[in-house]
């Protein structure tokens, strides 16, 4: 018999509900929520262990949930009370997990390939973009995103529900300019800076070697650490009124050009 | 001496609320409210006509007014309580206008060059994604972006401010489905629709002659109708877990195909 929770009260359930508002509690505890079965679904190919699920039996089933457990996950019943205090989302899912947040460190990077393609994004803020970058990177199956000075944690409920899971299936890592640089040099990668001064035409480079696409924000663009240690800055033409479009736009249309050369493979 | 008006219980105020917030009053009185000197600048170069502008003296001065102004233009002073009232953004601009809706009709577009490039969008809802969409097409300079089936007026103050003013700086159409197509068949113009079906590799795709790039909704693809009277399907490979990207994204890939291989000219 499975445990049950039908209290709001309860000090797990009021535990999670900090992980879900608190990056500070994701932080300290190395723990945060997954809801949607299509969000666990993919955490677990992404090898995201699974500490509990909690499900609301009235929309989803035990069955559905003892086909998304391992051997080590509690399972918890709760009200439907209790399942929209921890919710997320309007459209109700009724399963939510707790899994353990991942190390990030650069160091952990396995690349797929002899001729890496990486997605580096400088500070990125609006969940809504990162996510957008995140789903790209996933359908161009990229080596890894690296973002560097992260201004929120990758597991912020926005990011995930936006990237629509592609938080889990994207290897990711995180630091410092000054260590990303450092490492992407080490290990021969080059890295093209994109920007509007002295930059040339994205197109006339070629991506076929081993690559790292930089996006800066769009508020500010690349700090001048990465503009002034590219191999090359990159441009895409801005043939319009305005000088700027939105980034994960135009990180697609980086990626993607590289894909072509690439022949996507 | 401009007028001034410094009550929220005032009428006229009353009236431009509506027009803030309900896409029926908007589409009524055929007006419009655009906020930020950036965006009311756009709408002049696109040739908008502004009624009225209603500006906040301790934050803009008049003489900034008087030089975003045409002979016909109202101006009228607001107290902080009435700009606070119409205004949509939490950042302070100081300035609004009232503009005049402009006829969306397919047969009022006019084309840029002879080969023209469109992008078309089928029924599109998040207002962060047409804006996205619409600062692409303005970077691209395409000849025209149509909306089939719109879901939502053009004027949202979401849509404007998340296109960053590029609503006033594109050719933009409505119609039915139907409609637009008969349109672009009628302009010998080819249509490409993204579909994950059926459909070719995007970069095998000749973009240089007449072209209309035709994207669906993130939830339920293109209608069977654009698939079936398409010229040829085409798609952009998805390599990693998930068989989707954010739709402005992938309109910005398969735009920036044909922006190359017609040299960006």
């Amino acid at each position: 018999m499975n445990k049950e929770i039908t209290s709001v009260q309860n000090p797990y359930i009021k535990e999670l509900y900090l992980l879900k508002e608190k990056s500070r509690d994701r932080k300290k505890s190395g723990l945060f929520l997954i809801e949607g079965a299509r969000e666990i679904e993919l955490a677990l190919k992404g090898n995201y262990q699974l500490e509990t699920i909690l499900y609301y039996p009235e929309i989803f089933s035990e069955a559905q949930v003892n086909s998304l457990k391992s051997a080590q996950t509690k399972i918890i019943q709760i009200s439907k009370d209790v399942y929209q205090k921890l919710a997320h989302r309007d459209t109700t899912e009724g399963i939510i997990a707790v899994a353990k947040t991942k190390s990030h460190d650069l160091n952990n990077i396995k690349f797929k390939s002899e001729n890496p393609l990486i997605l580096v994004a400088e500070a990125p803020e609006k969940p809504g973009n990162i996510g957008a970058i995140l789903r790209t990177a996933d359908a161009a199956n990229v080596d890894a995103v690296i973002i560097a000075n992260p201004k929120t944690d990758l597991y912020n409920p926005n990011i995930i529900r936006s990237s629509v899971g592609c938080i889990f299936t994207n290897q990711i890592a995180t630091g410092s300019t000054s260590e990303i640089i450092s490492f992407l040099k080490g290990e021969n990668i080059a890295i093209y800076c994109a920007a509007l001064q002295t930059s040339e035409l994205y197109t006339t480079q070629d991506f076929t070697k081993a690559t790292a696409i930089v996006m800066g924000t769009e508020a500010t663009g690349l700090s001048a650490e990465w503009l002034e240690q590219s191999t090359q800055n990159i441009v895409i033409p801005m043939q319009g009124e305005i000088d700027s479009m939105n980034v994960s736009v135009a990180a697609g249309i980086l990626i993607f050009e590289a894909k072509r050369q690439r022949n996507f493979k």
